[in-house]
C-alpha cells in the first residue's frame, strides 16, 4: 500500500455512506472503511489529525507537529502519509516544507459510516 | 491487552465527546479512540458488526457469523473480542454459544469523535 496513488481518496467525494449498521457490508466497502479507520486506530495520528485542525487556517506545517507529539520528522511523515493515502489529510509541498490539510469532507463520510 | 477487563469500555457510555478537529487532543483520549478505531480498522471486523446489526433483534450466535464471513470459529471469536475490548460489542454466552450485539451508543460517539 506504500507507494499506491489512488485516483480518489478511499473515503469522501462520493455520495453517500450507508452506516455500518442499516445492512450486510460488501466487501469492496468494508476494506475501503477498514482503511481509513485503521489510519485513525493510532494515537499520534489522531493528535497530528487534531493538531492540524486547530493550527490557524487549518493548515500545519511539519516543522510545527514534530514538537507538540515528541517525534522526529521521518516518524511524523510516515504518519501523514498513512493520512493522507486514506484520504483523511491533503498534503502541500511548499520549498523545504510539507504543509497539510485536514479533509473534513473525508471525516464526516467516516462518521456517517458508522453512526447508527 | 488480550486479558484486559476493564471496567468501563473505552468509548461511549460518558457525556462527552469533543470532535476531533475541535482542538489538540490529549493523549488520554487519544489512545481511549485510536483502540476504538483500531478495532474498526479491519473489514473483516466491519462486517461483522454489519451482520450482527442486521441479524433479527441485533443479535447474532457466532455460529450464524461465520458461514457469511467464511471464516472459522475461533478466527471469528477473535475479531469479537477485539470489538468487545474496544467497547463497540457485547457478548452474552448462552449454553454452548455466544451471542453478539453492536453497542450503538460507542459507535456514536466514536461518529462524533471524527465528525468535524
Amino acid at each position: 500500500m506504500s507507494s499506491q496513488a489512488p485516483e480518489r481518496p478511499p473515503v469522501g467525494g462520493e455520495e453517500c455512506c450507508p452506516p455500518l449498521t442499516r445492512g450486510e457490508l460488501d466487501l469492496d466497502d468494508a476494506e475501503r472503511w477498514a482503511r481509513a479507520f485503521k489510519a485513525l486506530g493510532d494515537p499520534t495520528r489522531l493528535r497530528l489529525l487534531s493538531l492540524i485542525a486547530a493550527a490557524p487556517g487549518g493548515e500545519a506545517c511539519i516543522c510545527d507537529l514534530t514538537g507538540p507529539v515528541g517525534l522526529a520528522q521521518p516518524t511524523v511523515s510516515h504518519h501523514m502519509k498513512q493520512l493522507v493515502e486514506s484520504g483523511l489529510a491533503e498534503r502541500e509541498q511548499r520549498g523545504r516544507w510539507a504543509f497539510y490539510r485536514v479533509v473534513e469532507d473525508a471525516l464526516t463520510s467516516l462518521g456517517d459510516v458508522i453512526r447508527p
